[in-house]
């Protein structure tokens, strides 16, 4: 049976795992949270909510995995920008049938990655209600100032980048993925960086979100999209393709850089993970699929499976 | 019938409401927003989520007041730490029956009221369901350098303010309520603040939050109580003094200070809203209440009235 819980209990709870934060801040237990000042970085904020039946249900998911999602999605928007994640908030609305032990769960997930990212818990609220499970977290980041990379800077010619492999997310990868912040470090510490997303809503979407905001097109060629093992070999090449495209929730860094750094990074990927150039930034607007004979067809989230 | 909407709609829609803002930020559409250095001064972080049926109903609240209200609760926490506010994330759980117009009125009411207070809406996450609505808000807000105001700075033989009046929120007060960003602001002007919090649970409550945070005791004296018109005139003296000491959402600021200070507060009130000498810290533990024959009760949340 599920224990009572309050409140408070569990604010205790939480705070007893989370030690003093290594930032110098205020902890859990006053109005807000206090952060001293940043000099000479800017401050990134992140927020997501996540709610049950919409981004996780139970089963796949475990109490412990739906809270280490919602913050692994935000540190993805962290990376997304290139910036260090420092400290979350926490908001809860917990099923009141599920107790207490399920409420603690939720925390532990999300505190157990918290500290692989030296991320601290510094604030949050806890409710309880007949509904089901909504989490809120909302990341704060920090970045050099005018260091952070937006979707905004893709040039034409760019070469466009994706980390790691694409599609079939859904079925059980997005509880579990690494959100890609070492990774973004790396790479901003070795090229120049122009625009830069995180893949949540997956390729041809959120390429058209740098596309855009850079006022720019691309091409990306068929033949070099990383199709992962996650998506069926049951499939037919065309629907497999389809699936690295259009599906949600990789995670992936989805980015651009300069010809000359482009072929850098394929010389000597710094990453442990596959890097690989998907296609070009072009100065007219519009994103095109480059099928293997060199014709090119709009590349849309949906509907152009039988073009292939 | 309510109009279909999508994700991305509603977000230009509420960008377009949300003029370039006037702390040099980043506006939505990247992956987070991003906030210049603050120098000099340290980050508040509130964060508090509001779920349809527990924080508030339809009606008596209207979409409007729901979002207005979502955001007035973390600008009261805010002010509690004597803040200044700057910029709002915005989490929605939206009820897909209800549509864009709805959707377009919470944030209408949210965005409305942020303008009183020169906060920015700089971000957010937008989501549709079959569950009602939930609305979280991430507020950023900065202060001088270690002068905010704590909850575990009271000192004994302080004594013991609140600002307005209490009791009977919850009727309809708690939709419309004013945030004491202001008031915050002129008494951190005027003089050397103590602890503070937002009553936000009630006066019992959250003066036990000043105590425990500061290891200290209180005595409260029920006549000096400031119970609200709200209160309905048809209860007894003894319910009346109950719910003023009882009743949550009142979010007036309780804080201490010395009793130089607060015999200057008392002669020149430096607010345009009542400002009451409530009682004193005591260095004794324990929070009391002083009846009108200058006999001790233990001041309790609830359970107490039968003594008066």
């Amino acid at each position: 049976m599920a224990a009572a819980f309050n409140e408070f209990e569990l604010i205790d709870w939480i705070q007893s795992r989370c030690p003093v934060p290594p930032h110098d801040l205020l902890s859990i237990g006053d109005d807000t949270a206090v952060v001293p000042p940043q000099p000479g970085r800017e401050l990134l904020l992140a927020t997501d909510m996540l709610m049950e039946g919409t981004h996780f249900t139970f089963p796949p998911a475990t109490p412990e995995l739906a809270g280490r999602k919602a913050l692994a999605v935000n540190l993805s928007d962290i990376a997304a920008m290139a910036g260090e994640p420092h400290s979350a908030l926490v908001s809860l609305a917990l099923p009141r049938s599920r107790g207490a032990d399920f409420a603690k769960a939720v925390m532990q997930g999300l505190i157990d990655l918290a500290k692989e990212y030296r991320t601290e818990v510094i604030g949050g609220d806890t409710n309880s209600w007949e509904g089901p499970l909504v989490i809120n977290v909302a990341l704060l980041g920090t970045a050099p100032q005018t260091k952070s990379i937006m979707r905004s800077s893709a040039h034409a010619g760019d070469w466009i980048f994706v980390t790691g492999e694409l599609g079939g997310s859904l079925a059980s990868h997005h509880l579990t993925f690494t959100p890609r912040v070492r990774e973004a470090a790396i790479l901003k510490e070795t090229v120049s960086l122009h625009a830069m997303i995180d893949i949540s809503d997956g390729l041809a979407s959120d390429l058209q979100h740098i596309l855009t905001e850079s006022g720019m097109g691309a091409v990306i060629r068929s033949q070099q999209i990383p199709i992962s093992q996650r998506v069926s070999s049951e499939l037919s090449a065309a629907e497999r393709l389809q699936k690295a495209v259009s599906d949600g929730e990789d995670f992936e860094l989805l980015f651009t850089v300069s010809p000359e750094e482009g072929q850098r990074l394929l010389e000597q990927n710094p990453l442990a993970i596959p890097l690989t150039h998907l296609g070009e930034i072009t100065s007219e607007e519009g994103a095109f699929l480059e099928k293997e004979d060199g014709s090119l067809i709009p590349l849309e989230r949906t509907g152009w499976q039988h073009q292939l």
